[in-house]
Formats: C-alpha cells, sequence, structure tokens
C-alpha cells in the first residue's frame, strides 16, 4: 500500500468499515439524505480507474457488483447510483448508492440541488435495516473473495 | 436488442455517434461547460449494471477504460469522473467526463451548481481538439475489439 501524504483515504478507512480484502474495501458513508450509500475503496493510492491493471479493474467492478446486488435484493431501490469521480479525494472509490424516487434528490444526482425536502419516516425504515443490509454485505463479500 | 417503448438510449444513439459496436457503442455528449463528453452507452435496454452477465460487465468496463485513456492521453485532464446514474433514462449508460480545475463546477461533480463562470477560452481549445480526439477513440475502439 502506498501512503500518500493528506490523503484522507489512505489515513483512514473512510466511514464506517464493512469490509476489507486484500486490495480493496467496503464502507458505509454518513451522507444525509442517503442512509444506503456505500463505497468501493481501493487500497492502494491510485488516482483513475485506468491506472489499474485489467485484473484490478475487473476484481474492483465486480465488488461494485456484489455491493450492488445485495442493495437491489435488499432495498429494491428505484435506481442504483455508480460514480467514480475523485474530484474532492483523487484517491479511486466507487460509490454505491440506493436511490428512491421519494428521496431528496430524485431523479437528479446526490450532488445536485434537492428536489424537495427530506421524507425522515422513509429513510429510517432504511437506517433501521442497515444493520442487516452490512452483515449481508460482509457475507456477500467474503463469499465472492473465497 | 429489446427496443423499449419511450426510451430515448432505444430510440436514438443519444449524442454524436463516435463508434458502435455489436454490444456498446460510444457517442459524444453535448453537456454545456464540459466539451469532453463522452458516454458508453449498452445498445441493449438493460436499466442496471448488475444485469449484464460478468463477461458483459468486463466488456463494458473496458471500453470505458479504452475511452478514459484516449482522454487522459489527449487532454491531461485534472481528473476523469465515471458514472452510471440512469435516475432520468434508466437505460444502462456511464458517462466518461473529461473534468479540469478551472472548469465552471470543478471539484463538484458536472451535477452540481456551479463554483465559477465558464471559460470559454479553454473551453474552446478543447472543442478545437475534439475532430482528433473523437477519431483517435475511434481508432482505439477499433483496435480494442478487433
Amino acid at each position: 500500500m502506498t501512503l500518500q501524504d493528506h490523503c484522507p483515504l489512505c489515513a483512514a478507512d473512510g466511514g464506517v468499515p464493512i469490509w476489507h480484502g486484500d486490495k480493496l474495501r467496503v464502507i458505509r458513508a454518513a451522507e444525509a439524505g442517503f442512509p444506503a450509500f456505500y463505497r468501493v475503496v481501493w487500497n492502494r493510492h491510485v488516482a483513475e480507474f485506468s491506472d489499474l491493471s485489467a485484473a484490478d479493474r475487473s476484481l474492483c467492478m465486480e465488488a461494485v457488483t456484489v455491493v450492488e446486488r445485495v442493495l437491489r435484493e435488499r432495498l429494491s431501490p428505484t435506481k442504483i447510483n455508480l460514480a467514480a469521480l475523485g474530484n474532492m479525494v483523487a484517491h479511486l472509490h466507487w460509490h454505491v448508492i440506493a436511490r428512491y424516487d421519494w428521496d431528496s434528490h430524485f431523479p437528479a444526482a446526490v450532488w445536485a440541488p434537492a428536489q424537495r425536502p427530506r421524507d425522515e419516516a422513509r429513510e429510517a425504515e432504511i437506517v433501521h435495516q442497515l444493520p442487516e443490509i452490512d452483515a449481508a454485505l460482509q457475507q456477500a463479500l467474503g463469499r465472492w473473495a473465497a
């Protein structure tokens, strides 16, 4: 692992740790309004997806797929959003976000201005499920990596 | 190819056609302020990345990587942004966007509010290069698919 000075994803997990593998980890983010917001973080400091080897790109996207599938199975979201931006923190990480047609921003991106007030009751229903979802992610990622 | 009624990416290319393969195509988008904005569009109508087979996911992301690499080589952007959102058009497409620290939104996402006015002179320098970049993409994607 190459540690870069001042890189928050070299210095710390970057969120609630869910699963840790040799090459990548999965964390749960705390982004207001989007309770089912996970990130697949590449452990080594690379900026761009194409900095990875073909084998590592495949590994990375298969981890993203495992997370996406657990969120779909457990939460039946309106849509999954995937993104690797890295403009703020140029250490490769994939956002995997369960979106709902009732969420504060839908159908806009989570980075866009809100479209409506947050629905705290519906958010709380998802928050209530997070321990089970975290456990399902740990199981699915463990099976996948085995 | 499954055609879905009212899906704009089933009905049309979705932008300036750059390259067309059996399973996917690459188009150049027209998004104000971001001249080097391409999309890898899956030809068949699927909503989510995890709806694809493992082989198709790999194919899809390798095409994204080809596009990313051409943009990096030709434009040396500050950052590449990759995203598959699909909240508006739930037909799998990957945004591949060359971002610059001088662009109107950096370091925010292109979907966020602008951070500063557009720099039309610098945008024009990129627009001037688009014919060469489009040709480089066609060559690189052709070689990749061969």
